[in-house]
């Protein structure tokens, strides 16, 4: 079987230990090369000893011609700003790329520039596809660059899409996003606020109201449904390694039944292989999801006009990187599911 | 010094432990028996290791008239419904009693029997006072039957309730209530759901909208504000031992700038000994309450219409026992921090 | 390809979870049966929602004969003493069992006995082989029922068994064996002392000298390298879901070189797909085998005489379910390795 | 009642901020200043959120002729080397110092060259008294500079000094001491390694057999007990925030009675009001020292030959700055106990 030859630019974050993870069991894909900065030069295992054994390669230098060289689909893992030009010399060269990172994820140039920096790259932001495989497929499988998307919008669009496509939401009102992501999510960079002892035994909203993450989300829903909705998104910091869960919360244009709501999502999502629905009653937990690429949907009526809907995922997996193989498996003509079939580590 | 006696019946769950913690370190106060049906004759230092060397006492079996003999205040600390005859036992002889169950917090009985059981004491739940200091300190003073509140609706009534008080919510508008609970919260009894493995790495919503501790806190804002308000109560299991955050969304009536919410908030709360007002710009975290008997609260404004209130507090402590030691202060004459002084162990 | 049809009996615990997870992502193995008295009709998603679309059975029943007539090979995760019999009862009508209890680890009846119970099977015993491939694989291929070996002894046996073997250990001197496990190695049963908020952020040593691991570990060492050493066993309790680290300290019978350790560790491991011989210098962590069938092994010399040896594992997978599943390869002549590439979940 | 002016020198660190805990609830201290350079300026609220309300001073910078302005007693709380000549200055001026960095721990000036750097002020390390009080409080009581012992030394001296002193263990054969430690002990600084999701759910030998405070329990037990033992001493890298609990393994020189054993350390400690020695069969917890003075010791005698001891602190208190408090306390002729009376947080 030939297997299509990979790269990862910038893999020495959470992010990147994670492709390596996923890819290192993906039986049609090789991976060729990974790079670092800071690492360069030294053995994968000796940074990351849980891939001892697993990868055999070391870091190369950060240098996108020789990415390009080496490998026909490149994911750049690189922190937002520092990924588009990369990004771009790689396209120039006609590669394929699927990039973690914000900076191809609007189509907005706007928005994204309002909510981050200038874009020095506008023509190819215009090109490039938001990676969520569940509403936009089609698009994903003939792109040549994909903005995979951020964790938060992730567990956000994928439940509320379907529910604002059939027009259930009240115009204009306020849908409510309370957020709780693991800590993974902060990166693998130093800061105070990532130290042991200041998440353990601790929780707290932050960056309440203005999340970089509310902007991308209220975008792909608006392409979704048709009309951006108007969302609150606060995230908190919860003492985990990995998972989000969101609970959202809306009030309904008119009275809906319990069949209805799960008959939409059924609709959207019966087929898809990464999404499981819970049975009426069942409401999600990260312990189902963790490593694993699903995102757990659940749902509460209050009443016959206020829907709590819940979502929980991987933050690295379905949020990142196994989202990131999944667009990959698209790119490529592969199986959606290649590689992606690990089921979660519970307990 | 004279020293009040006090006995705790029903005093082997976290709470009655944080009791003794608690207790250990009043000045004022003797500890004069705990009981327990389980660990009757057993020493407490055997049971709870933590106070070896700090609580002299054995286990008595749980007997009301012993209670009664022995000391002038007693907590009761037993499940909701077995709370309801032994309170009312040490109230006909003429003990003062603060109870830390359900059992006496309503002042409507339908509502009570409507979440609980039927009452079977309705006269002497009319009498009970509801135990919460900064906003029902002056009924306290003179109560005998205290209804100690809820965890959960003392980190949502202090914050919310200078803001509904001022008329500032859209009336008839769904307040949002997305609160998070340490394990502690669910008890020391045995269940799979408080397993270590079950609740490590996970996090996850539960009873969305249909918990008990709704309709309390829906009284009681009703009382200190003048009208019920409409709460979406969806309480959610953190992976600490202790702590609630609630994150609490609603609508203004009419745009509020920054310096009237936080005078708001001062003009309540200013001279109060343990409600910290954070500055603007300042969310809260469980790591800073932890062990104290603090509820802080922080707010973010977005726009000019919407407010997010968030608190912190120790669940065991504001949210349980320090509280209820706050109330025996209150009841007893005493001053109202004596023994509460204990700063959050951070980290 | 055909498949080979196994069973689990006893499947609702956190090994029969395992089990689950590890057999769903095996090429060659068909998952036809899990039985459980307590979740007896219940489908597996509904009791474990991490295997929601990936296991679709209901559990049955606890019948052997069942199991018998469905499968070929059958996991049997019953405690001790409820295996002795449905084991023999399996093997009777010829089919290979691989029992994850402590009755068939055994070669020394009264050992066992001393330990554990009168045995009602010591025929079946006596031919019933140790299941630690790295030590034992010549025996297991051919065995009919295979005593899958404990945790703990796993993690000890493998460090030690090549230094006991080359004579280094000063006969008759004690070897300190100091064990740290998280807690699913206290499975899934209700206990006062597997509640989150007894274990989070607490740590302490149990059974000091006395625990049932210890004579299975002198038992199996002692073949493996002709004499029985002297063990001083004491185990401890991690706040962390899975993972054993045991650190091994033994005085050396002559001077030894760090090249003449890694070359007896090398000499007996380096083939070997499961063990992962630390570069000198580096130790173990329990965050590079989490989710993976590895043991890692490092080591340190305090001058020439003393020898400290370091272990780290899943102990639900090498620990448990993953020895298991390499058992189950080797005795139906598949890859050993099939289904047992997981890589470690890091973080 | 006249209070004890006292300033902390390098007081951002936890070491600090646990200090300032401790100090706000002692009835006889005054806490006048607290110095960093890095927080220069900010009020410690801002900084530490937990002592909101607690502490009104804000940060100086990092200036000892200020501090010794203000003070009388100065904790200097500074990392070793920077700490050497901050304490002589302050001692040349005839303040008392409480060093708690490990630049006056030692009695022997090349022990500490050894294992530190050379030190500047030879004269005054030899003055300076080592501050573990259950075994040198006559000498503490008269000292100006007082070397506040490190967290391992105080977890492995304490239960380990009373054997040593009565001859017990057998001459020259060496005393195994497997330590776990939480991970405040590793501080504040920015590290990879204490990284939240890099200690979570992990846990590691670190500096094995070659660790600072080996030569410092050394040279302490072998002040206690007449002659330098030998150890072998391995620190653990454990999950959680508070808490060193010690595993000391020794062999005995004669055989040894449970009665023999209880009965050293009850002579030793019986009239000790921060060693709780547990009842024969219980072994320590963390859950039940976090957050007090105390050290909890147990032990297991295996065989008549091998005994085993287990101790338990929170290394921010009696490892640090609890100790610190009691020496001062007997510095300044107050109650041993004042300020230290802080029951475990359990759960």
């Amino acid at each position: 079987m030939r297997k299509v030859k990979v790269a990862i630019v910038g893999a020495s974050g959470y992010t990147g230990v994670e492709l390596m993870r996923i890819l290192a069991g993906h039986p049609q894909v090789e991976l060729v090369m990974v790079t670092s900065r800071q690492y360069a030069g030294q053995a994968v295992a000796a940074v990351f000893p849980s891939l001892r054994g697993i990868v055999a390669l070391s870091f190369s230098d950060n240098r996108p011609a020789a990415a390009a060289a080496a490998a026909e689909v490149i994911f750049t893992a690189l922190p937002h700003k520092a990924a588009i030009e990369v990004v771009a010399e790689l396209a120039e060269v006609g590669r394929k790329v699927i990039d973690l990172s914000a900076d191809y994820r609007f189509s907005d140039l706007r928005l994204y520039e309002q909510w981050y920096q200038p874009h020095t790259r506008p023509e190819l932001l215009a090109r490039a596809v938001y990676g969520l495989p569940e509403l936009f497929r089609r698009e994903i499988v003939s792109a040549q660059v994909i903005g995979n998307p951020g964790c938060y919008p992730t567990s956000v669009i994928l439940p509320l899409a379907p529910i604002l496509k059939a027009g259930l939401a009240v115009s204009g009102s306020t849908i409510v996003v309370d957020a709780k992501s693991g800590t993974s999510g902060a990166g693998r960079g130093l800061g105070l606020g990532s130290l042991y002892c200041e998440v353990n035994e601790s929780f707290r909203p932050y960056k309440a109201g203005n999340h970089r993450h509310q902007p991308e989300m209220v975008e792909q829903l608006g392409r979704a449904a048709g009309v951006r909705p108007e969302l609150l998104f606060v995230p908190h910091l919860l003492p985990v390694n990995r998972g989000i869960l969101s609970s959202i919360y809306l009030e309904l244009a008119r009275p809906a039944s319990p069949e209805e709501i799960s008959g939409l999502l059924a609709e959207a999502y019966a087929d898809e292989p990464f999404v499981r629905l819970l049975p009426a009653g069942e409401l999600p937990a990260l312990s189902a999801v963790k490593g694993s690429n699903f995102c757990d949907i659940g749902w509460v009526l209050s009443g016959e006009r206020r829907l709590i809907l819940f979502s929980a995922i991987d933050n690295l997996v379905k949020g990142a990187a196994g989202q990131a193989v999944q667009n990959l498996n698209l790119l490529c003509g592969l199986p959606e599911t290649a590689g992606l079939a690990t089921v979660a580590l519970a307990p």
